[in-house]
């Protein structure tokens, strides 16, 4: 697997691959890598001649009092995994190569859809991620993107980006992984105590239990979230609960009464880390 | 000359030239051409394989009291005009086919640079400017884009929005075109009775006069602007003064006085016609 830290060699890289004829699958990530993220890898192997990864922790896309300086970096790990799972290529830049010595003016902004979940409580954060996305696909220049649904208003916004720019990539989103007791696999799990590890199957156990009341004929999100909070509370009391919400799936507006597909959503602090997740149901 | 109507369409023609290994020039216009526009045009022949035009009406970029239905077309000229030219394809969407129907919700948006010049008159004008050539630069992926130094500020935000969202385009500036007694071209020159088109003669009038305050010695662009107020109210007293300003031609900020290169710009209203013109000092 190459490694490229330039703009100019991963041009150079994904120009030779397209002159070959050689379709491009791209994993856009901020290392620490997990299962989660060798399940977009994997994926992208199978939909394409080659897969191209990025590991970048993206500044623009933390607010100032949020984890940047100490989000996890375990860059000799995830090359050997991304190495393990086929990967073709690594682009791994430095914050002054993304975004020049003297910085950058120009962002990439999407309406409407960052007023819910998490963009409620990181502002700013949504308009990092699509002008990080949007500088990826014009240097790794790829024919499929993908991302995880544990993001999934990330997954939408960045639907919504490509599709208003017209880039010409198409959008892929692979389910949620879970470690075998139901947590969703986060780079920020790292964070836990063993006991917040504990603690934080409430997000999950939370979220099945909304599935089961659903599937039990319970539509109104208001009875939903109540449940869901009491559940959360009584598995990790001291769970500083960010939101919970019913949405629309494309719009993410809050559902006075679910009809057809929702998303459950929930961003969740255990101890001092923030941990989101969500299911879709329909 | 192809004549492309739908994104679709437009893309695959493009994708053709690239896999012919030719190299594209793209003229993005509002049509209602003239000679600045087939300037562009054949330096884009020069420079390039093929040329692409677009004639778009880009109602982003146009505030609610602007002019933007009705705005000069002339579509069956642009075409002849084009078409002598050696112009390969031209784009022609409709609003509909470049936004959607339902409307887009993503924004290409440039800080600091239009909070100068014509941004502070034509507040959200650059962001309709920037979010529509980026659309552009993703549907017809061209080598090179050709734009007029006339739009000064434009040029100069295209630019940075270009090279902070690593497009990979060449940006080329080409020099204002003029009537035989200086006129700037404009498509808006067709809105002037004969008096206004008399009187629209003192926008580079102005700036002559400061080109020649200039080589004098002046330097102080307090002096310049202030001897150009006086130079406009003398040849059109009816004239309102939009601005007038000297800058600086990356950064577009304001001078205290003039060291190396320098812009001097205006934008005038004749009549009801807005008008814009510059030169570059150095």
């Amino acid at each position: 697997m190459q490694v490229i830290e330039t703009i100019k060699e991963m041009r150079a890289v994904t120009a030779k691959y397209r002159t070959e004829g050689k379709t491009i699958g791209f994993v856009p990530t901020m290392g620490a890598l997990h299962e989660g993220h060798m399940s977009l890898v994997r994926a992208a192997r199978a939909e394409n001649d080659i897969v191209i990864a990025s590991v970048f922790v993206n500044p623009t896309q933390f607010g100032p009092n949020e984890d940047y300086t100490r989000y996890p970096r375990t860059f000799d790990e995830d090359c050997e995994l991304l190495e393990r799972e086929g990967c073709g290529a690594l682009f791994f830049p430095s914050p002054e190569e993304m975004y020049g010595m003297a910085g950058s003016l120009t962002w990439v902004s999407v309406d409407q859809l960052p007023e819910h979940l998490c963009g409620l409580h990181r502002p700013d954060h949504f308009q990092g991620v699509t002008t990080v996305v949007a500088k990826f696909f014009n240097i790794v220049d790829p024919h499929r993107a993908y991302f995880g649904q544990k993001d999934y208003q990330q997954s939408v916004i960045i639907r919504r980006m490509t599709a208003d720019l017209n880039f010409p990539v198409e959008i892929r989103v692979m389910p949620i992984v879970r470690e075998s007791d139901g947590l969703a696999l986060s780079s920020r799990n790292r964070y836990l105590s063993a006991d917040e590890r504990l603690k934080a199957l409430a997000l999950v156990d939370s979220l099945r239990l909304a599935e089961q009341l659903y599937s039990q004929g319970e539509k109104n999100p208001a009875v939903l979230t109540d449940m869901m909070q009491r559940s959360i509370l009584g598995g990790a009391p001291n769970a500083k609960i960010e939101y919970i919400a019913v949405v629309h799936p494309d719009t993410l507006e809050p559902l006075k009464t679910i009809k057809g597909t929702a998303v459950i959503a929930l961003a969740v602090v255990i101890g001092t880390t923030r941990l989101i997740d969500n299911v879709i149901i329909e």
